[in-house]
């Protein structure tokens, strides 16, 4: 079994309207030192050993469906897992 | 300036609808192999240094705004950045 990490984030030149709300809040929260919020998306996905390579799923997969590669950009990380 | 990655994860006992959705999309799009997904939030906040530690800092705003503590996990990684 594998553990796999996806982050998704927003293209640097996409601007982020969530993310500017938080900074806003932070910053009236009284944390004045905030000066950017970008907001992404994490996934942890549990994936069965198959005959195909489990980066090669993982790409496809981003690729299709998890992020949007437009305006979205993605990394991940492939943990082997023993137990379930 | 600091560089600091948020991620906020659904706690283990919460159900995660979201997830769940996409888990089922993956099945029926070929991958069979997907056997959970969990979604959770990524965020990177660049923050300026001040007399207080950056990591109060960080757990202050998770605790007060950018987690719900009843239902979310959060863990951080604060990087020293040298450029904006």
């Amino acid at each position: 079994m594998y553990k796999v990490k996806v982050y998704i984030t927003l293209r640097e030149s996409v601007l982020d309207p969530q993310g500017k709300a938080v900074k806003q809040s932070l910053n009236s929260m009284n944390f004045p030192e905030v000066e950017d919020v970008r907001i992404g998306k994490y996934m942890e996905l549990m994936i069965a050993p198959t005959d195909k390579s489990v980066e090669e799923t993982v790409k496809e997969m981003c690729h299709r469906l998890l992020a949007n590669p437009v305006i979205e950009d993605y990394t991940y990380e492939i943990e082997e897992s023993v137990t379930k």
